[in-house]
């Protein structure tokens, strides 16, 4: 059997991964008296004066949408809405088991941006979240940013968040292993998509100074767009003028020299063994493209990095979004938090570098493992904590509280 | 504790009544190579290929929405889409613990037609079917009614259809016991709304030709809007055509004299005793009001009634829709039909009269219990038999093994 065979008879013979699970007894005219008719009326009319409630009286209160258009599902592009179920489901079957929140896949069969965002506020109260995924960029930008704006739930586009916050938390791992500072760090991005533009945002918002932002026009700065007649996404725009402040010109192989960092969310095999030994002494490569990374970890090894990190699972230092996500949201969700901020995200990063002891930090262990039960907790409370300390959490749960809740949901 | 309290407990205790369960391992990395990347990606290529596989591949195969804008829930009126969920929500729960369905809630913001035709069908392709619930009518048939022709997958409105499947497999069963033919039976229905016209639609369906509907202007008759000045909803209008062929004109006392059945959708305690005592020899009534029917149980006995149903599960002969939609849903899904056909529901309607072998058969027993476990698997056969009878069954599956997978399915 290859993966091919495993994985099409894994959802073939149980009709996909999740189901619905009944969390009340069902059994007698009592029971339906009280889950439905007439019972039921009570919480619809509380619901109605105070639709908070609906967080307290329903599921909502622990559920999120993984929502998508299918436009650009992994690395299979713009397959539609049938086509995106399998990923969508999968993601909501990974959000139950590594932060109990119950996710479910809703994809949305139109690829018009308006449409979208119509549909997700006519359906918003039916969550307490809406996590976005495998939509087409620039037009996810819009799409989260508008409907951060209407929703007053937490919207979160992973794709670009969640990546950027596990990869964020192998490099500042990396970092502590290595004994440099963000800070004073030299860092080149290889990828200006909606990954590696999510990456160069958080990294300015971590107070990284010194951050060159590269993609196939070379290295961005401020005025390219003039220079060289192309034409920059809002996102990349705003990048040039907050990265690069020496402004320097050329390709990748000119940029990276002496680079303490170099994150690759681009193409496979560009970080030759070259570019990996221009680098400066004791450098951090992670090499995130998917499923042929820009080096593979032996390649960047033998060329002499010092830490290496990719998004494969048969390497050590695995930036795995699964680190990330269910955590924010079992946070968000526990202080019924109204958005996600920057703030939440940079705590995130930290909160999962931080995981790992000194004693236990090693150049193959700069990240935690997904299967590590204290990820999800140690997310939780950090998003927690912020939203509290940002005014943001409409229910007050001490952080340490969160913590050993979502240990106690998620403990197998 | 009285019924709200225990009710409000009940909700806030478990936040909600469903969740989202697992039905695949998740966890090691081989799991989550095969459920989610790169394994996922073998199931998105094969639906991109051919959309069908969708239902094979990932949950939708077995989820239907229970799709409501909250403009009519239960007694309660237009409380909008937060305040409809526990309803929802429950539903979703019955459909899963009768039916083993992965129902779930969607209530949509807007009270807009165009939008929530436009929002299904952005949403359908997540879905196998769709339940429609608590819309105010005349909207109410127009969505059904348009949302059948654009969608590939079921839509059923279960407030009319589930509601008149139930309430005539009771008056069925109330024949067979009184021994009288529904084709010749004197039928008066009380209350030409939703649920009440759909009951004189699948009455005229099910071949009785002497069928009156009653409403607050008195019997409907060809003409009725001419006569008295006032506008019948489209459904009303086809009634007043297809009903009371000899025009009979006048108020409920008048047109129910002589009746061997009364069947109530209207408001509470409007059946007299005078009215009942009115009726012909070996009458059957089913009082459908709620919470309060237009006769109690008792009372309607006590007027000397032969068979008398209601909607209260105090009382015998308990008209509930649990005992049609999972089944419907059950057996559409398992022969993955393309929709649920008025000979389908007549199907349903004499599969769940007939389940009570004739020695069984009393007068406070002419319809089945919800908790009887043969009724869904009663019910999903005879609906995937019509089906496969009609060519639209996408899939042929004997429907003996639909009622055995059914029972197996629900086993508690």
């Amino acid at each position: 059997m290859t993966l091919r065979d495993d994985a099409l008879k894994l959802h073939l013979d149980n009709c996909g991964k999740i189901e619905i699970g009944l969390k009340v007894p069902l059994q007698n005219n009592m029971d339906l008296a009280l889950a439905y008719t007439p019972g039921v009326a009570e919480p619809c009319k509380d619901i109605k004066e105070n639709e908070d409630l609906s967080f307290d009286y329903t599921w909502r209160g622990n559920c999120v949408a993984v929502i998508s258009d299918g436009t650009r599902v992994l690395g299979l592009g713009n397959i539609g809405a049938a086509a995106a179920i399998p990923v969508m489901e999968g993601k909501s079957a990974l959000f139950k088991a590594f932060g109990d929140v119950d996710a479910i896949s809703v994809c949305l069969d139109t690829t018009d941006k308006e449409e979208f965002k119509k549909t997700v506020m006519i359906l918003q109260k039916n969550y307490a979240g809406i996590n976005l995924e495998d939509i087409q960029s620039p037009k996810c930008y819009d799409i989260e940013d508008e409907l951060k704006e209407m929703c007053d739930i937490p919207v979160f586009h992973d794709d670009q968040h969640g990546t950027a916050i596990a990869c964020l938390s192998g490099v500042l791992g990396g970092l502590r292993y290595v004994k440099k500072d963000i800070k004073t760090a030299k860092i080149v991005v290889n990828g200006c998509g909606a990954a590696g533009s999510a990456i160069g945002r958080l990294l300015v918002n971590m107070g990284a100074t010194d951050v060159t932002m590269v993609d196939r026009w070379g290295a961005l700065y401020d005025g390219i767009e003039e220079d060289q007649g192309i034409t920059l996404d809002r996102i990349q725009k705003g990048l040039s003028v907050k990265t690069n402040l020496n402004k320097n010109k050329g390709t990748l192989a000119d940029v990276v020299k002496g680079a303490d960092v170099l994150i690759g969310v681009s193409a496979p095999n560009v970080f030759t063994k070259e570019i990996i030994q221009s680098m400066a002494e004791k450098n951090i490569v992670f090499a995130m493209a998917n499923p042929v990374p820009e080096t593979s970890y032996a390649a960047a090894k033998e060329a002499g990095a010092t830490v290496v990190g990719t998004g494969r699972s048969d390497s050590p230092n695995q930036v795995n979004n699964v680190i990330v996500f269910p955590g924010i949201f079992r946070g968000a969700l526990d202080v019924r938090a109204k958005r996600i901020t920057e703030e939440m995200k940079v705590a995130a990063a930290y909160a999962l570098a931080n995981l790992i002891p000194e004693e236990e930090l090693r150049e193959d262990y700069v990240i935690p493992s997904a299967f590590d039960q204290r990820v999800a907790p140690t997310v939780a409370a950090a998003v927690a904590k912020v939203a509290i300390e940002q005014g943001l959490a409409r229910k007050i749960v001490d952080p340490e509280v969160v913590y050993q809740n979502t240990a106690k949901r998620i403990a197998r």
